[in-house]
C-alpha cells in the first residue's frame, strides 16, 4: 500500500496514489516515515532497494533491482578543474546509462502493481531508454512519446527495447500535461519526469552518498538540472535523513543547467519562486541534449531545494561543458554525456565566484554515459506516427480500446 | 609488496612480480593465501576492493575504486530464450562500460606502484579504453598498440581519455610477445591480457556472484571468452574460495566463442591441452568483435577451467548473437555488446543439447555494454603510426629514451 502524496509548498495531503499534482499546481511526492530510521534498518542488498525502508514500494520485480548501488569515488584528477575536493558518483553506470533507472525501478513496478495496462512515459532520451528497458524487464507493454522530428539515433536507442513508439506532431512541451489526462482516461500509466514514484527513487542516489561520507556529510552536490526531478529527489532524500537525525549538516545543492535553456538558473538570478516558460526566442541548440527544458516541471520545487540547502544555480556554455567533458575523461577516467559534464563546469564556475573553497568536499553527479553518444548506428526503425490533436483516439487504438 | 607467481600447469614459482609468462609457456597468477579467508574479511568498500584481502596489491588509486559491484539480478524474462533460471550479472556496467575495469583497477596501480614509467597496452576495444582510462585517472603516461587499419569509431573511444595510440602496420598478434620485451627494455609496462594482476581484478566478478549466492552457489556461469583471461580470473576465484572452504560446490564454467574464430571451442571438442593458434584462412568476420582472437594467450588455462569445473565451450553464429543481443534488451531491458550476447546464446545451445536443465541456476556474464555501438560519432584523431619493425625505435622515440 503506498503511503500518501505530499505538497511541498501547501503542504496538501492526498491518499490517491495515482495522482502527480497538487490541486495548487505543485508537483507531489511520497511521505515518508523516516523518524525512526537508522544505517542499521538497511537491507542487504547492494543497489537502491537497501533503502527499502524509505520507499514507497516492497520488493520491486525486474530490471529494477539492477538499479542503484553507483561507484563514489574521490577523484582527484578533477580537484583542479573544478577547484574543490572532488568525489564523482557516476551515475551513469546504471542498466541504462543513466540515473533514469532509479526512477523508473520505482515508477514502473509501482505501476504495474497498481494495474495491468501499460507503462508509458514523454521522452525522447534517457527517460524513455530506462522506462522501455523497466517495462520490457517485466514482460509489460510500454508506450513511448517522442517529437515527430526525432532522429534516428535516439529512435535506435529507444527501440531497442521493443516498445511502442508514437512520434507526435506539435507542441511537444505540452505532452506532460496531456499524458497525465490520458493517464486517467486511458489503461495506460505514463510516468512522466516527476512523477512521484520517480522522486522517491532518486532519492537513494542521496542516500548512498550519506551514508558512504557517515558520520560526516559532503559540503556539496552538483548536477546538471532540467525538469527538476533528480534535484527534487536529492532534496527529498535530504529531508528524510534530517527527519532521522542522521544529517546534521545537510550538502548544498548546486544546480546546472545549459546557457541555451536556463529556465531555473534565471529564476534564481531574479529571486523568483518559480521558473517562468521560456519561449522558444528565447532557447537555442546546446551540445547537453538530455537538459534544456524550457518549462521544467519541477523546477518551483528545485529552486526550493536551492534555497533551502543553501545552493545556487548556474548556466553554463557548450564550450565550457566540452572543456568539462573532455576533463572528465582525461584527468578522471570518466566517459560522460554533455549535459552530465555541465556538472563540471558549473562547480568551476562557483569556484572562480568563490562560492566554493578549494577544501570543499563536492560530490559531482554526471547523471548519464556518453557512451551513447560515441560509435555509429544507422539502423531504420518502425514508429507510430500521429498528431498532437488525435493523439488520444490513436493510443486508444493502439491499445485496444474502442 | 606483491605475492609469487605460479603456473597453473608445471607449478613453477616465480617471486619477480614482473614476470607475466612461465618458462613452460603458460601465463602465470598471483598466489593467494586465501585459506583462512571468511566473508566477514571482506572490507565495507562498495566495489571490487571489499576483497583486498585476497588481492596482490594494497589500496588502489583513481579510477580503480569506481570497478566491480556490478548488478546481480534475477532476470526471469531470460529464461525462455536460455532454458534455464537464468541471474544476470552485468558487467558493462563499469566505468569504461566492461569488465575489463577490474582488471585495470589492479594492474594499472600495481604497475604504477612498482615505476615511474608508463603503462601501456595491445587493444582496439575495451582493454585500451580501460587501461587509457584507470592512467588518466592516475595522471600516468598510456601508450595504446592498435592495428593500422583501426576504425575512426574505435579510435574515438579510446582517445577520449587522452593516451598516445600507436598503429602499427604488420601481425598484430604478434604485438603480445613484442609487449612483454619491450616493456623488459623500456620505461614503459605493458599490461597485456592475461597480466596477471589483471587476472586477479578478474577474480573478484566471481567473488561478488559466490558471496551473493552463499551458502549456496550457482550451478554455471556463461561468459564470452576471447583471449581466456576473464575465464582464467575466474577459475582462479573458484580456486581461493574452495581452499577458503566457502565454495563446496563450484559453477560450472561455459565459454562462449564466436563462430568465425574459435580456437578454443576447437581444442575442446577435440579434447586437446591447448587450442591451436587459426590461420587467417580459418577465421571470418564477426559482429562479436570484441572476441575471435585466433591465438589466445591463455587459451590453454581456459581449457583447464573448463575441465575442471566439468563445464564446456561452445561456438555461436553472427545469427544467434544478433538474436540474443535482441532478447536480452526485449525480455532482460539489457543493452549488451554482440560478444556479450554470445552468453546467452550459448547457454540456449547447451540448453538444447542437454547439458544445461530448466531448473539450473546459470549466471550470464555480459561482459560489455552495448551503448559503444550505438548512436553517430564522425571524430578526427590524432594518432601516432609506425611499422612493427620500427615500433622500438619510435616507441623509445615517444618515451624519450635515446
Amino acid at each position: 500500500m503506498s503511503p500518501a502524496l505530499r505538497c511541498h509548498r501547501c503542504g496538501e495531503r492526498y491518499e490517491d496514489a495515482t495522482r502527480v499534482r497538487c490541486g495548487c499546481g505543485e508537483p507531489l511526492w511520497f511521505e515518508t516515515d523516516a523518524a525512526a530510521f537508522t544505517w542499521a534498518d538497511r537491507r542487504s542488498h547492494e543497489g537502491m532497494w537497501r533503502y527499502e525502508p524509505l520507499l514507497p514500494i516492497d520488493g520491486p520485480d525486474g530490471l529494477a533491482w539492477a538499479a542503484g548501488g553507483t561507484p563514489l569515488v574521490r577523484s582527484e584528477g578533477l580537484d583542479d578543474a573544478a577547484g574543490c575536493r572532488v568525489c564523482v558518483k557516476d551515475e551513469g553506470e546504471h542498466p541504462t546509462g543513466a540515473y533514469k533507472d532509479r526512477g523508473s525501478a520505482a515508477a514502473v513496478p509501482h505501476a504495474t502493481a497498481a494495474g495491468d495496462g501499460a507503462v508509458g512515459t514523454v521522452s525522447y532520451g534517457n527517460m524513455a531508454m530506462s522506462t522501455a528497458a523497466h517495462a520490457a524487464s517485466l514482460g509489460r507493454e510500454c508506450v513511448v512519446l517522442v517529437p515527430d522530428d526525432i532522429s534516428p539515433v535516439r529512435l535506435e536507442l529507444i527501440d531497442q527495447y521493443g516498445p511502442t513508439i508514437v512520434r507526435v506532431d506539435g507542441d511537444y512541451g505540452a505532452l506532460y500535461g496531456d499524458a497525465l489526462e490520458l493517464s486517467a482516461a486511458l489503461p495506460v500509466r505514463f510516468l512522466v519526469s516527476d512523477d512521484p514514484a520517480r522522486i522517491s527513487g532518486y532519492k537513494t542516489a542521496l542516500f548512498e552518498i550519506c551514508e558512504a561520507f557517515a558520520p560526516d556529510a559532503p559540503d556539496a552536490l552538483a548536477l546538471p538540472t532540467s525538469s527538476g526531478g533528480f534535484a527534487s529527489g536529492l532534496w527529498r532524500g535530504i529531508r528524510d535523513l534530517e527527519a532521522a537525525g542522521l544529517l546534521d549538516d545537510p550538502p548544498r545543492l548546486y544546480l546546472v543547467q545549459t546557457a541555451a535553456s536556463d529556465p531555473i538558473t534565471r529564476a534564481f538570478d531574479a529571486g523568483a519562486v518559480d521558473p517562468t516558460p521560456l519561449s522558444p526566442e528565447e532557447t537555442g541548440e546546446t551540445i547537453a541534449h538530455s537538459i534544456g527544458n524550457p518549462d521544467p516541471p519541477s523546477g518551483g520545487r528545485a529552486l526550493a531545494a536551492v534555497r533551502d540547502t543553501g545552493g545556487a544555480v548556474v548556466s553554463v556554455t557548450d564550450d565550457e561543458i566540452r572543456a568539462a567533458q573532455r576533463r572528465f575523461a582525461v584527468d578522471g577516467g570518466f566517459c560522460v554525456e554533455p549535459a552530465s559534464a555541465a556538472s563540471l563546469a558549473g562547480v568551476a564556475r562557483l569556484s572562480e565566484r568563490g562560492e566554493v573553497d578549494d577544501d570543499d568536499a563536492v560530490v559531482l553527479l554526471p547523471t548519464g554515459t556518453g557512451f551513447k553518444e560515441l560509435g555509429a548506428g544507422d539502423a531504420s526503425v518502425a514508429t507510430e506516427r500521429t498528431s498532437r490533436a488525435a493523439l488520444p483516439e490513436r493510443l486508444a487504438s493502439l491499445l485496444g480500446v474502442s
